[in-house]
């Protein structure tokens, strides 16, 4: 080992270690979603591992490359590390455990909160975002951050929606996914999930570039609104949009097709958030 | 080879070929920048590829495996490609001239078309998003969409900001970059490429996260405005900050510290794009 032993670190040397099992395999999605499940989830980096800590996800154990400890020392001592192990290893039993040559090792694992029912989500907020079948962990991550900061109070997730708990998720939205509740419709209440929304007092928005659909800037926002995104390329389902109670657009360029997913998000949620009041005439 | 030879087609059999030169090592940005200099760029997939010629971009040649060719014979016979050579190889073929291995080749290299000065974007232009040192080839292409279908009419970037040429780039962009004038301020004028649009008219706005700028919702739009973004993490140097006429903030929530530069540039061109007019107070 490279640095000197730390209280409460214990050094990895056999990548068989059964201690580290829950960071295998870590870019293979298919056996991440297997392994993970329900029960837990990975945090990567600093900032992001602070931020699992602040949102009150209980720690499982954290795995360091031993030139990442002097860093974390100060996460190290916060409360809700007490007990919680801390692993070091070199770089080559990194790549042996994780299943590649992963540089500068900073990976948290951490209990996965039980999830709210879409119900008691829609009895809780005011602001919803609902994620039909996004299937790129990178827009789901960002929209995730941009909810954040416009206010969006929680998240709907089809059935056949990408995990939000994905490692590389979490990462891109800078640990704010975890800060938000997540319902997951169940493939028996999807789209029917959305009339749970309305149930509570939910307006719908299915996000669509059709020209026949409102335009953002005109609807006045209402006292609880849930945006309703798809898969960027294919869209909401037929069905879906059906069931909601607005389709809007938001206006761009004929000579463009659309907008990135993401990108659609953060101008709906920054549109449904803008300042209210009297305007004059430009 | 695969499928039967087709008319104006030739199969590359050796990875040594100097007629594919432009295809090399594509996944080296050092050794592309080099390359490619001011010259010539990298096109990916069908559409983009049918963007490039729709933007008026001279092709020097494509490069396709043989299974795409198929896909590819309408834009073949397209005016623009007249006299372009098309070359078709095998996988490890392709894989040798790359430098890695590409599933579903289809890439074209065109010819860069010669950047208008600052000044003559300035004078060409009534909304123009600047970027300083943005580094995320990601973010470029993704803000270049946003740009196109919010109506920003060019992009000015400073001396060390990312090849907006770049092929993930053009990509992420769905070729929307090859659509719009962009300028490259020199070492010696940045930052007072920022005064060069003043002198055209141009209000600029610096984005920051700063808690004293002034609210992107409570400005008035001006005939000629100007979008200053820095990169993520970083945030925009002192001294271009000072260079403009505006620091804009976009409201977000306290609990978050930034938006991704992306969202925040799609953000504001669509609030300076919104209709205007007297709104009542909701």
């Amino acid at each position: 080992m490279t640095t000197a032993p730390v209280d409460g670190v214990t050094e990895i040397v056999d990548p068989a270690d059964p201690r580290v099992d829950d960071y295998r395999e870590l870019n293979s999605i298919a056996v991440r979603a297997e392994m993970e499940g329900d029960e837990f989830f990975m945090g990567e980096g600093y900032v992001p591992i602070d931020r699992m800590l602040d949102s009150g996800h209980r720690m499982r154990s954290v795995l360091l490359h031993p030139k990442r400890l002097k860093r974390f020392l100060p996460t190290m001592e916060r409360p809700e590390m007490a007990g919680v192990p801390v692993y070091v290893a070199e770089q080559e039993v990194i790549a042996e455990i994780v299943g590649f040559n992963m540089y500068r090792c900073c990976l948290a694992s951490a209990y996965r909160a039980p999830m709210p029912t879409v119900r008691e989500l829609a009895e809780s907020c005011r602001r919803i975002v609902v994620l039909e079948a996004l299937n790129d962990d990178q827009n789901v991550g960002a929209i995730a951050r941009a909810a954040r900061a416009f206010e969006i109070d929680g998240i709907v997730i089809s059935p056949t929606c990408n995990d939000p708990y994905q490692r590389r998720t979490v990462r891109v939205s800078m640990g704010e996914i975890l800060h938000m509740p997540v319902a997951r419709a169940a493939p028996e209440d999807w789209p029917a999930a959305i009339e749970t929304l309305h149930e509570s007092g939910f307006e719908t928005w299915a996000m669509t570039p059709a020209d026949d659909a409102v335009d953002l800037w005109d609807l006045e926002v209402p006292d609880k609104v849930a945006i309703v995104l798809g898969a960027e390329g294919h869209g909401l389902e037929a069905a879906t949009m059906r069931a909601t109670t607005h389709r809007v657009r938001i206006p761009i360029s004929p000579v463009v097709d659309s907008l990135n997913v993401g990108h659609a998000a953060a101008v709906t949620f920054a549109a449904v958030g803008r300042p209210r009041g009297v305007r004059t005439t430009a």
